[in-house]
């Protein structure tokens, strides 16, 4: 076991609580009330929700009324889905969904309730390679930025969507924080409050289409009727706090953490003669998932971990596991490709030092792990 | 504005966050990790959520499996009768649920939501009085402890379910901590964190039946399959200290806020010739659903809130409309009448001070709230 202080190197599967989380958190630990209820103790609690619920709507560069607390990305996507594909069914749309085979576990369930209930999936081609005409389809569900390989989803795959007068629902999950969310054209958007320096447990669903509100299952008033169960008051003022902490532009605060993760990208190829999955498309940056050829991820994995430094063979949501990464797999890898990939995802405390000090372990971690598979 | 402490009588609506919790969430916050990761970060996180589950499972007397983390009373109700309606429909059982005019408006929405699959719903009569047989029903939905009464269900209706062959769903949200949950049977029982002590935004589905898991719909490998999503480790960590406070005999220190709330009952009927809801049917104790004849309960509420007493006058989750409580309508009181009520609900911490205050406050404002409603 190391003595060093550990490297993190696994921001895609959750984020050290932000600073300015930390104290939010200890501060509404003080707040007791039900956000529901009328009297000081309730219009306290109620006070830091909508706070914060202005701060993850500036975030997302959408106003506060669009702004759905939920209990994180897993149920902000299984909601935006469901209220978008109602409203397509209330307006005679096509029940036709187009997604892609690189999703998150949770948005490939959300389509897969769909599938369930008779709709069609159209599966778009990887990246969004020659994705031609969307004619037919009646709801886009993909993500913003995909969580294994960090690439960015065309704006022409959006485009193409609305076309074909279809709505749109994106999981921004990793895209929060990094990308201009304002700019973004969807109907629905999936945020998730621990990606980003807030608190795991809370997350947010933006819903921009009014008709698709009724959509929402009727289980509470909360949340303008849209979720019902009594907010997450810490959660949620953590997840506030993250998302001010971001603010005014993290586009600018995030491309040196792109920059840093370009450089270590390089290194990677050129001293370990690692394979980079998605770097033919666009990408976020900060998001590396490398191949080290003939060596297991699994392998590297655990033996960084030893070392000091953690990171991933893929999604937290599927590692554990001893199957290969769907995503890869959806790229067209083969299985025994794809059970090499190491995902190592920065942050914006992420320093040189700690990408310096992970390349200098590797050579030997990767050579055994070849030896190993041999 | 009063400058004395204020005095908190509404533990149903939210309990304060017992130091235990705040203690637990304060270490967890500290933790770094996905629970699903498997490097040391996310070990450390699994080690939070497993050591609380040691906790909800004893404070449930049941076996840690049962346990399934949820983001609250909300859902957990949701996903516990949608479980086990599954689960009749798998053994073709009658779909037929059970229900009282009592319910919480989460558990009412669940079971509106099976009405929407076609199951036809059993109103049975309030305070299972002459519950009679129950042949021909699949399932029970109701609460051990009413939320705005404190009455307790007879075990002669689960009884009656179970000679049916019905299965049963309890919403054990105030009934956690009080009474002895491990004596209660059921196949589900759903907790709430933050009616116990803990976070808002947790919550606990305890799951017997073996059969139902597959039922719940798959969003994601966490919680054996039964509940998609990266865990609350923060909410959860809180919940399992708050659980941990309550034991080894949770109803042994329930006693004496039992004991305190009828003294306060008591000088309530006494003294302001109150009127008590439920008082006909075996109550929890500590919750007192009080009417003071000719008086609007709003204007109690918001007197005693100006005063700095917090109560009110039903379910926060319904609060804040202008609707006469559900409740109290269910149990047959006119609109008139059900508009009197102001729901008094003490805790553990709640003092014999705190009560006198409140009983010395309450003449004034009882008259000028009677003057103010001729």
């Amino acid at each position: 076991m190391s003595t060093n202080p550990r490297i993190y190197l696994d921001f895609n599967a959750t984020a050290p609580i932000a600073p300015a989380a930390r104290e939010a958190i200890a501060a509404a630990v003080e707040v007791l009330g039900n956000p529901s209820s009328i009297h000081a103790e309730g219009r306290a609690a109620r006070d830091v929700v909508e706070r914060a619920r202005d701060r993850v709507a500036t975030l997302a560069g959408r106003p506060r009324e669009q702004v759905v607390f939920t209990s994180g990305g897993t149920e902000s996507n299984a909601l935006g889905v469901a209220a978008l594909a109602a409203a397509v069914e209330a307006r005679g749309g096509p029940r036709v969904v187009a997604t892609t085979p690189l999703e998150h576990p949770s948005l490939r369930a959300a389509v897969a309730a769909l599938a369930a209930r008779g709709w069609t999936v159209r599966e778009l081609p990887p990246l969004a390679a020659a994705v031609g005409d969307l004619g037919g389809v009646g709801l886009l569900a993909a993500a913003a930025v995909n969580h294994e390989l960090g690439t960015v989803l065309d704006p022409a795959v959006v485009a193409a969507a609305r076309a074909a007068g279809a709505l749109v629902h994106l999981d921004a999950v990793q895209a929060a924080g990094k990308l201009a969310l304002g700019t973004v054209d969807a109907d629905a958007l999936a945020l998730s409050a621990h990606k980003l320096g807030g608190p795991q447990g809370t997350g947010a669903l933006i819903l921009a289409h009014g008709a698709a509100d009724d959509a929402l299952p009727a289980t509470g008033h909360q949340e303008r009727g849209r979720r019902g169960g009594t907010e997450n008051v810490l959660g949620i003022a953590g997840f506030g706090a993250a998302a001010a902490a971001l603010l005014p532009d993290p586009p600018a605060t995030w491309a040196p953490v792109a920059e840093r993760g370009a450089r270590f990208e390089a290194a990677l190829v050129d001293r370990l003669g690692a394979r980079i999955h998605g770097a033919s498309a666009p990408r976020i940056g900060g998001t590396i998932n490398a191949a080290f050829p003939g060596a297991a991820g699994e392998s590297i994995v655990i033996a960084l971990d030893l070392a000091g430094v953690a990171v991933s063979t893929g999604a937290a949501c599927t590692s554990g596991s001893v199957q290969p990464s769907p995503v890869l797999l959806g790229l067209g890898l083969p299985p025994s490709l794809a059970r090499e990939a190491v995902r190592f995802s920065l942050g914006r405390t992420t320093t040189d030092a700690e990408l310096d000090a992970t390349l200098a372990l590797l050579p030997p971690i990767v050579d055994r792990a070849r030896r190993h598979r041999r």
